[in-house]
């Protein structure tokens, strides 16, 4: 049977996986009979937010696999114990979690790293030339993890963008709905909630997204 | 326009609103043209849970509102300053959150109490002749805050059932994709992952709830 991986990075747009991209990748999957399992590293996360406010949570710890859970149900397993054979694809919803726990990017922007369980398991799937799709801010990971001229879009944003080429990374713009896909990277990438204005217009975008991962099988 | 209110109890099933439950709620909305509003009450929940290991985190604190806050993006309002005119309907989510931070239906059954902030704000719209929908463990609440009589399913958990029959409550068992509607009382519930296997089974049913509250609006 066809198994996705899904890389969860917390649990909540500020600090970790963007709860609706999440759910609307699974529900998507699930709609097109895919087998799917939620992931993400055993790891803090960069800060808490306060999801009311807007502020750090000061003194406060959460660990990125542990509220990656609540969006799982509890089925979720350490990104560290995957093995990139036992998957068929794998998809990085967004949400700020991709730029501050799976990676630094939203502190250090084209200097960035990323987790290395992250790279060693995604790499190990590319290199075996199974599908990847990226969500929303995830797609500035796309030349650490997929490499150089890679094609991606995270929207419209010209900072992001202009990072992804400093990486060595191709950026599209595209468009709310719709997706990039680099079909001999087998990358498939859309903005969701980095243009989005609603949840139907994110889903527009991950639906096609998932279709494509899919197909490409 | 036609707006409709979302009660959410925390982030997470076993400590607050059901994620996935939440964001199909959301979803179906939007999907309709309906805007809708988050709420939540600003208290501390019942206890915070580990939803990796499924037990307890002592000594940890979290705020009702504050959590659901992730779900909402943070969009979303204290349920205290909410006003039963500005809705022209209500639907709970499930999750833990419904019995644990919402009532003490968790702790004391039948003998259960619910917030006085929520039983304000639900009440008030039902007696304005505007509908109700309760997902999940939600409907368990139905006595209290629909009144005696009033016909509602939670699946066909027997315990649960009973307790709402004691409480004098009408129970009908219900398949997993599907909705008891209660038209006298315009209220509409469904047992989404009190029975659902997969998140597409929970979808079947509140995408019917959400269709039927919305037509009696």
């Amino acid at each position: 049977m066809t198994r996705v991986a899904v890389v969860l990075s917390g649990c909540g747009v500020f600090d970790g996986a963007e709860i609706h991209e999440s759910v609307l990748t699974l529900l998507r999957l699930a709609e097109k009979g895919i087998d799917y399992q939620c992931l993400a590293p055993n790891i803090d996360q960069l800060h808490v937010i306060n999801h009311l406010t807007g502020e750090i949570s000061e003194g406060e710890r959460r660990n990125v696999l542990v509220e990656a859970a609540r969006i799982a149900r509890g089925e979720i397993i350490d990104l560290a114990r995957a093995t990139a054979d036992d998957y068929d694809a794998v998809i990085l919803p967004g949400g700020f979690g991709a730029a501050k726990n799976l990676s630094d990017f939203a502190l250090k922007g084209a200097a960035c790293s990323v987790n290395p369980e992250l790279k060693r398991f995604v790499t190990a799937l590319h290199a075996a030339g199974k599908p990847v799709g990226l969500i929303c801010i995830a797609p500035a990971l796309t030349p650490l993890l997929i490499g150089q001229g890679a094609r991606c879009t995270i929207g419209n944003e010209e900072g992001v963008a202009q990072a992804i080429e400093a990486m060595g990374g191709q950026h599209q713009n595209c468009a709310v709905e719709d997706i990039v896909v680099d079909r001999q990277n087998k990358l498939v990438t859309t903005p969701a909630y980095m243009l989005a204005g609603s949840i139907v217009e994110a889903a527009q975008g991950i639906n096609k997204l998932v279709d494509a991962v899919v197909e490409m099988i």
